[in-house]
């Protein structure tokens, strides 16, 4: 049978191996097993949000509340908009895969990062959009700014902080980019660890707010799946001007959220408690990789995330190290699919970590 | 600013109310609200499902096992299908996506029933493709096969039992009419409520194996949103050749399921008990909708499903009747967007029925 031609062009995401399939290849007991490699948060989730989940379990059979009012209004509070700045999407990619089909097609290009979130040349190839790319590793918004008027494209994606490395742009200087860009091309500004930044260093801090009343071409993202501790009940938002909201709603399917996510992520919004122990947590532990890099001379990004980028030398080779990392039960992601020799690595808890620097000291 | 031109012809799609939007409409109780609009399992779901997903509430913060495999197995050991054989879906819903994407597009015409589930119309919008409706309510197959011969459709959609109306096709009509088109069409057996059909009627039993084994150009659809009790979970799936299934995985975005959905969808599989008590008692309590449709004088197809569709002559307005119950605090589907002087009514309990009797004699 034949399929639509742009389905030639599309790979599919490789996702962080997850526990199981660890289990089935290597036969290594799950208890045994470390997984630092989907940057999930290592504390888990907020106990609230399990209480409140329980509450609801006979709730399972009856459709999700597809006006979504509860999440809604929790997000509009916490960033201070209207109702009709949000859409609600299955994890921000779903938001993504919805500006993706609302905005581009196979006559579009796409301007990106050079290493950048994998799923947006994933969902430009679902509608056949050409992908340019920067050449340096860091948002470099003059290169970015200078492809913009070469290539004229139509959605712009800044990554802050970026995923796979960790570092993140001066909200000055995005402001200042977006501000250059004319009105018709949509800027993406994707703050899936902006909870980790802000908390790190205020001049990182992108306000949803402040984007939207100055600009009408923007869409930020935000996400359930990081800080809140909730990577596996997909839940992410857009916040943007009405009239883009307006159009990606078209997009939504219904019922794109389950009962249960709508719950917990509606609940995990309300304990700032937890979720600032966890980032305060973090950070603490990061330092200890930063000088484990440094004893080892490393190199090390410097992380606005919950994840640490390891940047080996032409002596050490990434995916040995980390398929041996996992024949040994713990999972990192070896970035040399994205052309890196490094491997990223999810900020655990203390004994994650230790275990990590263990083993890894085996290896070097 | 503009966005791409398909968008101008889409509509969303009109959910059944939930019981929060009554409360927020019309102030009355939840306690006070009796929702038969969306075909949910009034029975809700097992209580195996429910003590599994307690058990892995702290696993909401991991991404889930993206290979699926518990639940794969589940499915793959009921079906007695292979691996290759099976996709998992955000409901069945998002596999109607997938297929619309994968085999559609501006150029493309979709064949479905003149009246059936609105998402074919909904995602072939989303692509762009046309719709080519029958004339009948009921699902011709000749009339199918003359309107195939003479528009060349991609996709053929049948409804079996069908959404909203509940009458079933044969399943040996299903087999003969497959068996005269081309292997270039793909044809779609969306089966969402085929466990009632086959409890109540082995004729229109459909073996998704059958179907696969005899047809390469075929997807069958199932979900585990009605009879298994899981319609706030989103899980449904479909059954194919490996050929369409591989194609289809490309369009899959990552992590389309849920952790605890996964766990619910994989419990609910084991619980054959739980579903057979439920739907021998759906057809209990149906034979009470049966009797009050012939006391009052109101048309009722006979239904293979967990609802029945009430179709009232010219004297009686189906909208008045569902806004009346509406304001009581029944919520039923009025069917008047799809061109029918109808109201479709999920067989609740017996105490959901007892009360939707009493409230819609006050108004006949």
């Amino acid at each position: 049978m034949k399929f639509n031609k742009k389905l030639e062009n599309i790979s599919t995401y490789e996702a962080g191996k997850p526990i199981e399939l660890v289990v089935r290849e290597f036969g290594i007991e799950p208890k045994d097993i470390v997984k630092l490699a989907s940057n999930e948060n290592p504390y888990g989730c907020s106990i609230n949000v399990q209480h409140a989940v329980n509450e609801i379990l006979p709730h399972m059979a009856m459709y999700p509340d597809d006006s979504m009012m509860k999440l809604k209004n929790g997000l509009i509070k916490r960033f201070d908009i209207a109702e009709e700045n949000v859409i609600i999407g299955s994890g921000s990619d779903q938001i993504i895969e919805f500006l993706m089909h609302a905005k581009a097609d196979e006559n579009s290009k796409i301007l990106i990062n050079s290493v950048t979130f994998a799923m947006y040349e994933i969902y430009a190839k679902h509608v056949g959009a050409e992908i340019i790319r920067t050449s340096s590793q860091e948002h470099d918004l003059d290169e970015f700014y200078q492809l913009y008027k070469e290539q004229n494209p139509d959605i712009i994606f800044l990554c802050t902080p970026n995923n796979p490395t960790g570092d993140a742009i001066d909200t000055k200087e995005i402001m200042e980019f977006i501000a250059r860009i004319d009105s018709e091309t949509l800027v993406v500004v994707d703050g899936a660890y902006m909870e980790y930044a802000q908390f790190k260093d205020a001049s990182k801090k992108v306000t949803p707010k402040e984007l939207i009343e100055r600009f009408e071409n923007v869409i930020y993202l935000g996400t359930f799946s990081k800080a809140y501790g909730l990577g596996g009940m997909r839940v992410g938002y857009g916040i943007s001007h009405a009239d883009i909201i307006k159009e990606l709603y078209k997009l939504r399917p219904p019922f794109n959220i389950t009962t249960l996510s709508l719950e917990a992520a509606s609940v995990a919004l309300e304990d700032a408690e937890f979720v600032n122990e966890c980032i305060a947590l973090n950070f603490e532990e990061m330092k200890r990789y930063e000088e484990f890099a440094k004893e080892k001379k490393i190199d090390i990004i410097e992380s606005y995330t919950n994840f640490v980028t390891l940047c080996f030398d032409g002596n050490r080779n990434s995916t040995e190290i980390s398929d041996a990392l996992l024949r040994r039960g713990m999972i990192v992601r070896n970035l040399s699919g994205y052309g890196m020799n490094a491997i990223r690595v999810t900020v655990g808890t203390k004994e994650q970590n230790d275990r990590f620097f263990e083993l890894i000291s085996e290896l070097l």
